[in-house]
């Protein structure tokens, strides 16, 4: 059945289960499928649930959100009354972002509606503090780590480790908000007044300073019942703290690296108990290991190269692991996919106003527009080129992408 | 640039226009686009405006239709007030499919909005007497016909012809209704009594029976100014008069084959002025000779391939053609795909409740449901696979198919 599939033996990794086990279940099986937040991981499930017919409705923030053309209500995803309210006219809800209150969690949870992925897994991607208690738990590899309460523990650990460390604050950080390199307990001062202040547990996360080569990513997709599928580990690079470009799979990755990225996310996700898609952000360091940096819940940014570059998008495996469908086939369409995020488009117009220029020099690049007001720094779209040569394909990218810039 | 992509090199074909010829297009470009009809074609091009972010909303005849998610108005396509009414909110209006009147297509240019088609271009693909004499006008081949008015006039053409062709009502007919193969006038009767009564001219379109040894089908897309693209020829395949089957590209078809088809595709496309896709249906003869059958002047059954197997869908390509933007790339991303259609679906339940089953089974398959109620014959969905052995890829997108079925 692999014949005719570009299959890259190494990361092709779905666990099949019997066609047998799954001919027993003849009863209707589409769900309504409700997503909390309206941005651009919402609106790109869209294309996949018109695909397979799936019916999904978005809780949005606000009117014209990314995902407005599936959204059924406007209102605010910290509100339990409004969440409720939303959730009342569906089967399963799953999330756009990560940030709706365990309150409102619990609170959705107790009306037997199908959460997915469920508040506890949800919470390590909410408390940087608590996730990396977590990895530590499972034994998972992650840089050296404390919980601070004070500048004086700050310094202790930075003495400890050269001299410098990574701050971040537990919750509320992403696209590097939140994330600070310190060299002295006194650059923390600030932090310290805030969490305190914040009615959180007062305490800051401090890592070490990782002397890594390179930033990988691991991307799966877990069922309900265990089943799980993983897409090739892929390098991220960033500009700013902000994923700039996906390189997909990661150029010159050893199997090794390969393989304990993956042993890692297999780990995680089994651990975690996750249901739907979530990716692993890594570090690939000097010395050859792999340690875990960060970790998402959701469909994510390293994944976007998934919708030209894989025989299943990130966005329907999405769907399907929610929905307890079997999982589609990650294997990649093409030997390379390079993903180059559009970080706040054009200064004047919008990106529609470059497709004249962009579409008649790469016919063959898959734009993904989030329709959204260009703005410094901002994700507004993102571009797929796929190829055979890594330089020639990247170079390509950066050119399409400089095109929707300045 | 076309290094990395999966290049069919006979077929590989795109005008491409300089990109300073498009530098000076810094005007906002993104227009609002109106599609009349809310069938599959329509619900199939909201995934590719979604991913560019163009606005596109739909005129459909009845609520629950197909393209509902993408819906603003619901209302019959034959009320030029109701036509009028949504095509006042957008910039370019399409169509789902080629029934709209000619009086109401006039009533909407003159409004001053731009129609894609045009209803030039529409009112062959609603005549096929118009076509044949269109075709015949334009050098290009196809079978022996005649405009016949009687049952002696038949005869006449019946006798010259071996005694046998196929009758055709100008008019209304689509997948295999309103075509009749006769042996003699007698059989036409019912016929000549129901075009007299219509108001239309009273005449039936004839043809010869052509000797042929497969329908080859070839699609393109052509903007305004001129600009054409063209997928590789496909070899389709009919059960009961509906396509059931797309093999993409044509096996074994030789070059000039190929190029014929093309050649005819290319001299309608300019010669009668087409924006947007189309498909040119065609006749491979016993004698290597490639006839005009029918044509279509909208995104077709036999391009469905491409959503999965090409680089630009067809429901992306006639997007960029009507907004007037840069076409994109037609080449295949696979050496084979294979879309079979799934006819009629399950006879208990709905499509999505054998996904269990079909998806433990084929992860790799693209399956594309319409949403629409299972009915004897109807095409609720169609899915796609792609490799590199034809006869195995064809199996495989069988077995799917079968298990959609009884």
């Amino acid at each position: 059945m692999c014949t005719g599939r570009i299959v890259y033996p190494v990361f092709y990794n779905i666990s099949f289960e019997s066609a047998e086990e799954h001919a027993s279940e003849t009863e209707t099986h589409v769900l309504k499928i409700g997503v909390i937040g309206g941005g651009q991981l919402a609106r790109m499930m869209i294309p996949a649930a018109i695909n397979l017919a799936l019916d999904v409705r978005v809780l949005a923030e606000a009117p014209g959100s990314p995902a407005e053309i599936a959204a059924t209500s406007v209102g605010d995803y910290r509100d339990a009354a409004t969440v409720l309210a939303f959730a009342a006219e569906v089967d399963v809800i799953t999330f756009d972002h990560e940030h709706v209150p365990q309150s409102v969690l619990a609170a959705l949870v107790a009306t037997g509606v199908r959460v997915h992925p469920g508040p506890d897994a949800l919470l390590y991607a909410q408390d940087k503090l608590l996730m990396r208690a977590k990895l530590s738990e499972l034994g998972l590899p992650t840089p050296d780590w404390a919980e601070v309460r004070s500048a004086a523990e700050l310094q202790t650990f930075l003495d400890a480790h050269g001299g410098a460390g990574v701050l971040k604050t537990p919750r509320g950080g992403y696209d590097g908000k939140g994330v600070r390199v310190v060299r002295s307990a006194a650059e923390a001062t600030d932090w310290f007044t805030a969490v305190a202040e914040s009615g959180d547990t007062g305490s800051l996360l401090v890592e070490e300073l990782v002397d890594f080569t390179r930033e990988l990513a691991l991307l799966g997709a877990r069922r309900p019942g265990g089943q799980s599928a993983y897409w090739p580990v892929v390098e991220t690079i960033q500009r700013d703290g902000v994923c700039a470009e996906v390189l997909a799979p990661a150029p010159t990755s050893d199997t090794a690296v390969a393989a304990e990225a993956e042993r890692i996310a297999r780990a995680l996700a089994d651990g975690l108990g996750i249901t739907g898609v979530f990716a692993v952000e890594l570090f690939e360091t000097r010395d050859g290991r792999v340690l875990v940096n960060e970790m998402a819940m959701r469909p994510h940014n390293s994944g976007h190269w998934t919708q030209d570059g894989s025989f299943t998008s990130q966005f329907e495996q999405h769907l399907r692991a929610i929905a307890d469908l079997p999982l589609g086939d990650p294997a990649p369409r093409a030997p390379i996919t390079v993903m180059a995020n559009i970080l706040g488009g054009p200064v004047e117009g919008t990106l529609a106003d470059r497709y004249p220029l962009v579409m008649a020099q790469f016919p063959e690049a898959k734009i993904h527009n989030y329709n959204k007001e260009p703005r410094p720094g901002r994700k507004v779209g993102h571009v797929n080129v796929t190829g055979t040569d890594l330089g020639e394909v990247r170079t390509r990218a950066r050119e399409i992408e400089s095109l929707f810039q300045g």
